[in-house]
């Protein structure tokens, strides 16, 4: 005997990114802002002034990727709790990737989950992370292992946050930029080459930009099961690095843009990205002073940590291996020659 | 500027519960069983003797509402890192309600969500904690309030785990499905008071029928925006009761039996339910050795703990009142006199 359950498709998970000034925000709930002592100090009085709201509570964690971690959320919970928030309430994640990532998690698993919204305040968070839905922290396996998607109810990216944001961390915004249009977009890619990306209104078009792309990849494939994990590209070199240097000499972008320029190294050797493409790819990085070589020590060591990576708990690697500027494909069956071979030009340029 | 997100609704979340002796079980995927020690003392061979995967592992978690915790879910959650499960192993969650949540949460949140089999060995979990992808763990501050809504692969309900269950654990099932009928079905109802529900076919047909009103109240609302909280029929009450005796003087099934027979109460001070019915439901409950009432020690205190709990945390307090057998109503607006005249009449029956 068997009964089968029909479940109507979800309720429309649709939102709205808002890019540029944050003009007025109405919340018709009781709202608690999560941010951490750094941002708020610069931030929570613009956002207080806009903000309208049943009632607003703020909730400060700690700041830094060591502190996405489920106990940091536990306490954002229990905040809530503490606090009677219900499950209509609404919480507000203002900062970056870490804010944005742990504050989206903690709503998915309040009273099985409530509504959040991202205000990013960092570029990276803008073009990249508070868009899509993942959520998740850390743990001593790995990066965002725990976690859910979880739409937000809205993303408002404002320009006016990047004015307080230190030069390094913008430009490791602008290799996730670089990352979307070479995944998917060659005349993005050819506008960012001419476009001064300090200028106000030229970043504003670039996030834009960033979002549409973003926002078509995560419109066909939600939950990564397909063509969303072409956005890792740079990211599976680029995690290896975080490990090694202990997320401490590089910025998370900073680690993409060197894992975008040994992925195409990877494509180069498989006869597709040709050689002057991968240049451009760089020099573009390398106007934004981004990294984009890494001295490996032990290349064997480098390569057994691809498998310590969340993305390749299975026996395969998938790398994200661009064809072409504008074109990436996902390839699991690279011979451990191949990559083993790519790393060790990067061995080589190690200046000891 | 704004740019919209539309996101294709979720995957199809459709699955089937079975009912009926376990022939086999086939899943592609390397697979975790949860279970406690009492549990999988009784029935973990004839499990294994069924399954067939690509890898088996056990995860033994603490027998007991105590240990629904996230800690828990923790523990289980590092076990699968340990072992490298990866985003297309499968959780299977053997034993009552308490592992079926608890496992149903642990794989919501692995790796932003896995698969989980539910294989309910209690009554209770069968008829309806198994059905509707409720999952979750308990805080300091209540039952069930860190969790998501995850829907199951499948939902095997095999009547054997039955013949070892406890009769007062069976009746606490019973009484959930005397919920069922009672808010739906009136045609239920009245097969239920003819039946004989300690015959094994007889119970099948029970769980049938009570699976299927569940499976149409949470396929018209997931996510509890409406009909589906009519399920929390006699929990309103019960939960403060489960609460005032910490667990161990009651089964939760108990105590949504006297849980109902308050609501009833409340529903003839309204003129909504008719005395006689109301008759009728406790002499249900009581054929099956139901608790039908419980001494109150202090009204008001009873009323304020309303307020603590989840479906409270709003300002109003919303009850499930039957209107009738087979048809309940959500009442928002209930007053305070009229609640506490009812609990009077509870604290009056008081044995001391």
């Amino acid at each position: 005997m068997h009964i089968d359950i029909q479940l109507k498709s979800e309720t429309d998970n649709s939102y709205t990114v808002n890019i540029g000034e944050l003009d007025r925000l109405n919340v018709d709930a009781k709202v608690a802002i999560v941010t951490n002592p750094k941002v708020g100090g610069l931030h929570l009085e613009y956002l207080l002034s806009r903000l309208s709201a049943k009632e607003v509570y703020v909730i400060t964690v700690e700041d830094g990727e060591g502190f996405k971690t489920l106990s940091t959320a536990e306490k954002i919970l229990n905040n809530l709790f503490e606090h009677k928030f219900n499950r209509s309430s609404v919480l507000i994640a203002l900062g970056g990737g870490v804010i944005g990532d742990m504050t989206g998690f903690a709503a998915s698993i309040y009273q099985r989950g409530i509504g959040f919204i991202q205000i990013p305040t960092t570029l990276l968070a803008q073009v990249d992370a508070s868009v899509g839905g993942k959520t998740g922290v850390n743990n001593a396996y790995g990066k965002n292992l725990i976690g859910a998607f979880h739409q937000p109810l809205a993303v408002h990216a404002d320009p006016h946050f990047l004015s307080t944001l230190p030069k390094r961390e913008y430009g490791a915004g602008i290799a996730e930029i670089v990352k979307m249009a070479v995944c998917f977009d060659k005349d993005f890619f050819e506008w960012l080459e001419s476009a001064d990306l300090y200028d106000t209104e030229v970043i504003k078009e670039a996030i834009a930009r960033s979002v549409k792309t973003k926002a078509m990849v995560v419109s066909q494939d939600e939950k990564e099961k397909g063509i969303r994990a072409a956005l890792n590209y740079g990211h599976t070199f680029g995690h290896v690095i975080e490990n090694e240097t202990g997320y401490t000499e590089f910025l998370h972008g900073e680690t993409v843009a060197i894992g975008m320029v040994m992925a195409n190294e990877v494509a180069s050797r498989l006869g597709l990205m040709k050689t002057d493409e991968a240049m451009r790819i760089k020099k573009l990085l390398l106007k934004y002073a981004l990294p984009v070589t890494y001295g490996i020590v032990n290349v064997h060591s480098f390569y057994e940590a691809f498998f310590l990576d969340k993305k390749s708990l299975d026996s395969n690697i998938t790398f994200i291996i661009p064809q072409h500027i504008g074109g990436v494909e996902l390839r699991d069956n690279i011979s451990k020659d191949i990559i083993i071979d790519v790393l060790k030009t990067f061995a080589e340029t190690r200046s000891v």
